[in-house]
């Protein structure tokens, strides 16, 4: 059960640096390809004659050359060349999938090539911005999808998952206010005229009290944009202004392998200390913070995997993410209907 | 299809040493743990609101809190507290499980609580008793628990199974002798005025012929007591004067994890030589003879696994092991009724 | 869906050598022996008693010994011998495989052991013959036995899969015959009056141009002979004159272990340059050439387990894999009749 009509990471641009990349996203396996005219293409990976994965075969060019019999498969999927005969068929091709680069990643569109909307992907400019600095990674997370979600979008995991570092319990005190749009679920938590986190304090001069604050945009089926940041206090961070004060973006790629595992495409992108080491391996922490998560997802997975229909409660802090995995829902009952 | 009211031993009692302990029992997932108080909880091993396993998470004092949302667990699986709400739903809870130490066992009931029945647990005062000294171990066993049974409670595949060790074929011709009780099978085999083993003969002091016996107690479901032993003949050893003779004891707890993997909680335990490093040298061959045996019954699931109806034969000295697949059936039987 | 009227390669005959030898063939477990009395035997590998493998036994004399409870067996599957009782019932037998040793090879029958017919087995004297040097190995290969033959059967993969020692795209214009038999099928592709293989020119010793080919011949189920050799133009090499040539004799038996496992025994047999170590160097790249059809075949392998019903297409240079599998579909289809 997946939304097909939409966008979903597939990787990180240097993924295809080194030649044909096989991906398998929603249960679908795909090869990914940068072309010598540099456009890149997406194919079925799997061969119309004999099942090969196309993603042993080689870059012939712009298209693609089955490593068993030779077959050859341009971007559309047409196979143009069969070696030891002249015909190729029409028969002869395998589906190709719209994919687009933006922002350094490969986004690719697993429903009906005619509604793919470029439109629709968020704008993640800050993964390629001189003005930002990127710590990048990618885990391959053994849960599903959704339960991966779930964690992002939660903050009331971290003293448990993460009390040696996000652990702070007291944040939590403050209620997350939730709004909803057509195609995204917006979150905030604001902490005004507060004792601000010290990296941030530093980074931004703070002197005294600021206004920090964390927020999220859900942007369904499976991408997420995080923001965390503090101002000095009063002086309009909350409206927008952030001339006193600092930010830290978070991207995630969720995108789903199977209904079991998951790829992780994520970024911690900041708006200050570019070039300073040490901001950098403070903000270094946040690869195994995602570390946590992933360990206590695929945890929960194993007992889902057991216990497929076993009956869970929700509680008052689960209220964003149901939020989101309603939104989801309906997408999807649309989508079908 | 198990035996649900019974005692299983769920762990040796150090094996709390290191905080919550996660064991699967009779194909559900249960976490040990002991309290700040001294007393040992067993709580079903998934927390009621989003199934992460409770044995990833912490002990606090006497109870447990889930590592993912921090909901607490008291013994009795009630949800004590829920992070960023004031009420706890009675909902919220998790199946505690009656749990005893006894011996330094841990004993678990798998059934309808109200019927635990503490007397039921036999008495394996050997396991912590100054007078006797003791060889632990924990295997492991990817066999299903009955066939594991089976062969513990079987002597004849000695010379075939430990053939440098106890293969002696000759004690096979005495036909053991079988009692069964409500709820225990007891079976022994005499050797009257006979040459004793060599290390029963030197460590009773027995001078010419002996009188020695295997006995065993199976106490369904799942543990069993093996006795092994010697003394000067004639000197009333088998009406139970052991005044002139010394004995072994074998403790085997072999509990069911799923239908094909088995935990085996075993202790070879003397009343002679308790202090001296040669005898318990050579005593110490039992850890290799249980490993042969979890070999053949590892070899004997995977074919069973392979082909679950096929057709087995039944042969004159299955009759002891029979009796006891009876036994437990019966019970299992009774309890569906 | 297998042949079952039929021998199949079981194994080289030095794999007798370490006693019991266990292998699964067509789904059925055979644990294969040589008795002291030289001759060999094959027995269902699981015993009738408590299902052990009667390969993690023990071979005494001419027979076999369960290795968990002491039964015996002979080379007819009958049980001859169980501990502590006189009578051995009729019913106490296990299945046994016609089984022969040819070449160095062992053939079993895995079907009615009454029609099982000696002279089906193809000559494939190379194997063993003085006149004869021989590359031997075995391959155990996760894919399906059907996808493997074809990769053996077809010569126009080679420029794809072997792109760096067999790939000759030029020698793929020349169409194969083939030619069907009741019980084997026959290909060739000849090249009169060509420029021979350096390795092949040599050592013939051709001066100018060649007489040179490739053949093969299958007989189903499951194995090949592969003929590739040269000779001195119009020498009448194509007739069966090889006075003034030489030639290469693969041999293949590629067995199925289960629907996505197979054994492969293979072996490369020349006629030339026998104890010359740069001859034998020059031709033992034909491991390597194997392993890269291993590692295709079991790409294919994975997409078909994924995709069972994925449609595939055929194209002009299938005509002799298809014909192989037709020829193969008949026998089974006229065999459940």
């Amino acid at each position: 059960m997946y939304l097909k009509n939409a966008w979903y990471v597939a990787g990180w641009e240097n993924h295809l640096d080194g030649g044909l990349l096989a991906r398998t996203i929603c249960e679908e396996p795909i090869v990914f390809f940068r072309g010598e005219d540099g456009k890149i293409g997406a194919l079925e990976d799997r061969c119309c004659h004999r099942s090969a994965p196309l993603s042993v075969g080689r870059l012939k060019g712009n298209e693609v050359e089955c490593g068993y019999h030779g077959l050859r498969f341009d971007r559309t999927g047409q196979c143009t060349a069969i070696p030891t005969q002249e015909l190729v068929p029409p028969s002869a091709c395998v589906r190709s999938y719209p994919v687009i680069l933006k922002n350094r990643w490969i986004w690719v569109w697993m429903g009906d090539a005619a509604k793919a909307d470029e439109s629709q992907i968020p704008d993640y400019f800050f993964l390629e911005n001189n003005a930002w600095a990127n710590i990048d990674g990618y885990f391959y997370v053994e849960c599903n999808y959704q339960s991966y979600i779930d964690i992002q979008l939660d903050q009331t995991h971290s003293p448990y998952v993460h009390p040696d570092t996000l652990g702070n319990a007291a944040k939590l005190r403050v209620k997350p206010s939730v709004k909803r749009e057509p195609r995204a679920l917006k979150c905030e938590r604001l902490f005004p005229n507060d004792d601000p986190p010290p990296l941030w304090a530093k980074a931004a001069n703070i002197k005294g009290k600021g206004d920090s604050w964390n927020r999220w945009i859900y942007t369904p089926p499976a991408t997420i944009m995080f923001d965390v940041g503090a101002a000095q206090a009063n002086t309009g961070a909350f409206e927008g202004n952030l001339e006193h004060g600092i930010t830290v973006h978070n991207a995630h790629g969720i995108t789903p392998e199977t209904g079991t595992t998951t790829h992780h495409f994520w970024s911690n992108a900041r708006d200050f200390g570019l070039d300073d080491p040490e901001t950098e391996e403070q903000l270094s922490v946040i690869r195994r913070v995602f570390r946590e998560d992933v360990t206590i997802c695929e945890a929960v997975q194993r007992r889902v995997s057991q216990f497929p229909d076993a009956h869970q409660i929700d509680v008052a802090m689960d209220y964003p993410t149901l939020q989101a995995r309603n939104m989801l829902a309906r997408l999807i009952k649309e989508e079908r209907e």
